[in-house]
């Protein structure tokens, strides 16, 4: 609870309309993306300007309440969940475009941008945000910054951390930093950019940054591929880049998802299949068409039982159907819906996906596994009922053995969720108790008093390991 | 000094015959590429392997002897000289390719290996690792890394921080810390590897490093274009940018360094022109055919005065020689070459050129600039001789105005040459004295005993401001 002192204060920085405690305002910021998990804030606050985020740090650092910034919270990590109260800092009113630098491919945006609507503005321009996190037409830039948002084009184009120059950002005793620039070469100092991005609002509030962009791609090219064996599948990954073609998305569904995608949206896929890529290519027309039947010959060459490739853009948009309907289509089996993303390195593609069936039959659970194969990026997704606490506890079982697996691969516990509290317990086990250490010194020189989202990342304790493990 | 038992406990670790303190060992690790600094370490010391690095830490972190970790010592910061003495430790030993992945275009190697024998290794198998440094032929990865060094490529391809994927590395104390791994996509926790990546040997030593891999680019082709006018030229570059053509290569020379280049090389340069741009493109032929011959044209359109395009790859080769040979060239002058790298946005360049002509003049020294114009990564160059004390000091004041300048431009103190010693005074001119207490903070989680390249990166004081700068 804030007393009345701190509310007036907080009131005065941003307007006592831009301020509010009604159980509405705390029941809505109390979740976000991520299932099963609720807190209630104290408060939630509106600011329009970095000053005021300032002005807002100022007061709740002198009082040692916690404060937890927010975007459109579809994170799926409980990244933006208050589990120690305090104050949602919500940066939708910061929502501008600031600028559009065609000469230097620049644009420099506030936080509160939705992606989507960002994505449309730069190609309106001729250019090109490669970032798209599927939750993109909700999602704001930072919110994807915070927890260093993926997408499907991640193989080609790489991920939010590749296209962020140079960032404002507000520190837990209200300082405002800048790091970086419209630089695309920038050695002074530690890269703080670098290390704010993904940092989930634990180090920093940012309240600007300024993104490269790209030129848009004038063509684009989309196919799709089925396979009886999942082995096949997974060579077909690996042979596409190991002729030196890199796909701008190159996407995979078992069958298990296959076959509820097909009943949810009615495409007509084949229900036998064991695993469909789903692969476009962007750049110029030559060099995608060459691509594109390099890869559908590549396709055939491991016994691909059908392949087509899209000829208008609206039957690629049909084609991309099934993979943007995997999360929906799921969703609808049971009440609750755990999308996870357990990532390897692309060779060990169909190792991974063995070992989450494997899993999934040992703890009798139900998981389909769709993603991202060119970058090893699988969402294993469990379909539960947050109510069946016996179920519950097995899929989380489950989840511990397949990050498990997945660190057992060379992989890691998130490829593009971020840990929040979800994934805390078991940071240790990619990173070792010295990189959890080192993270928890990082965290200790930005925000002394642990204000800024508490909670969140380091767990109280690691989680015991399921598997032995290598070294 | 160190004790003879410290000395004993060296050798234990290495084998006696790897621990060195004659005089011809000290002196020749007493300096690097940068002129005018110079200080003798106690020792010298060559690892072998991941654990002897460890051990050699954990008896000098015992005895709070300092580390400065090195390669082949060809950075221009004076970030490997040890100017607090303790033990230099050269990694020419551990120079191996451990493993070339060509299912996952990584490939993991250790910190002493020479670049350009990587490239060239690299370039065999059919793959590409894009940052190339100057110093190439001689320079290692480990050192490409501390310094996330850059090169010509860094325009359409990046720095040495987009192709690392994950370090191994020592602590002061002798542990052995992972981060990331062959994974395009990793999330979990802070971004240690990037924070590692230009931390000039502060944080941490580096034993081995996983890289990105990319295609190689089946073709390329060179051409250049004269301006009498230095605006003519920075529009052309531009302009370039802004038609969506992102050329492999866009590097700048301005009259003085054509001049000089000229009178080295014999190429049949113009002397009369303001402005040489060498430009090149790579990626598929039609792609590259395309953008020469726009590119062609845009140089026209903004009064080129000659424009000359490589038929055969020693055209070529020819061509792109009175950039490579600017260095060499500018050092035949005058005993003493200070080369430095102020960067701004690329719009700014003119701007740039024409404020180190300016401050030039002012100063009365020689200054020659030539760099990466498509990066705005300058290289303003200075003649002079290091035992003319009253010259040395109007160079290092011109060299602070130019900085200055840099960073009124919305620039950098480094592009890709460091801080280390050299830039130390300047590094809160860009991030502030907030940046650089963060930055302090997180020097002393990772090194606490600041052992690890003592009096690098952060000086006693910063440097008074020349002019007065915004905000």
């Amino acid at each position: 609870m804030l007393t009345e002192a701190v509310k007036q204060q907080l009131c005065e920085v941003v307007g006592s309309k831009y301020y509010k405690d009604d159980m509405e305002a705390l029941i809505t910021h109390s979740f976000d993306g991520t299932p099963m998990l609720q807190s209630l804030p104290d408060g939630v606050i509106y600011p329009a300007s970095t000053q005021e985020v300032s002005g807002i740090m100022k007061v709740l650092s002198q009082h040692k309440i916690p404060i937890v910034g927010r975007g459109s919270g579809t994170n799926l990590c409980g990244g933006t969940v208050p589990i120690q109260g305090g104050v949602v800092m919500v940066m939708h009113r910061m929502n501008r475009i600031l600028e559009l630098d065609t000469q230097n491919l620049t644009a420099t945006v506030q936080p509160g941008l939705i992606t989507a609507q960002f994505i449309e503005q730069v190609e309106q321009a001729g250019l090109f945000y490669p970032p798209d996190p599927s939750s993109m037409s909700i999602s704001t830039i930072g919110g994807n910054i915070a927890e260093c948002s993926g997408g499907l084009r991640g193989l080609k184009y790489g991920t939010t951390k590749d296209y962020v120059l140079g960032l404002e950002a507000v520190l837990a005793s209200g300082e405002i930093i800048r790091t970086g620039g419209k630089l695309m070469k920038d050695v002074a100092g530690y890269d703080l950019t670098k290390l704010l991005i993904g940092s989930e609002g634990t180090l920093a509030i940012i309240t600007e940054a300024t993104l490269k962009l790209v030129p848009k791609p004038p063509y684009k090219k989309t196919m799709l591929a089925m396979f009886h064996d999942l082995y096949d599948a997974a060579k077909t990954v690996s042979a596409i880049i190991e002729q030196r073609i890199i796909p701008a998305t190159l996407e995979f569904l078992d069958n298990a998802t296959i076959r509820v995608v097909d009943d949810f949206a009615k495409l007509g896929l084949p229900h036998h299949v064991e695993a469909m890529l789903i692969i476009e290519q962007d750049g110029d027309p030559s060099t995608v068409e060459r691509d594109i039947a390099a890869i559908a010959e590549i396709c055939e060459q491991y016994h691909a039982d059908k392949i087509q490739i899209a000829e208008t853009s609206e039957e690629a948009e049909k084609l991309l159907t099934a993979r943007r309907s995997a999360f929906t289509a799921l969703a609808r089996l049971k009440p609750t819906t755990i999308l996870e993303d357990a990532t390897v390195p692309r060779s060990k593609i169909a190792d991974m996906v063995l070992a989450i069936n494997r899993i999934a039959e040992k703890y009798q659970v139900q998981i389909c596994t769709f993603g991202h194969a060119g970058d090893g990026n699988l969402h294993p997704t469990a379909m539960t009922d947050a109510r069946d606490e016996e179920e519950v506890a097995r899929v989380e079982q489950a989840f511990a053995e397949i990050f498990e697996a997945a660190i057992s691969l060379g992989g890691t516990i998130t490829g593009e969720h971020g840990v929040g509290i979800v994934k805390a317990p078991y940071l240790e086990w990619k990173v070792g108790s010295s990189g959890v250490a080192l993270m928890q010194g990082i965290k200790a020189v930005f925000d002394p008093d642990h204000l800024l989202n508490p909670g969140k990342m380091f767990a109280k304790s690691a989680k015991k390991r399921v598997v032995l493990h290598r070294d």
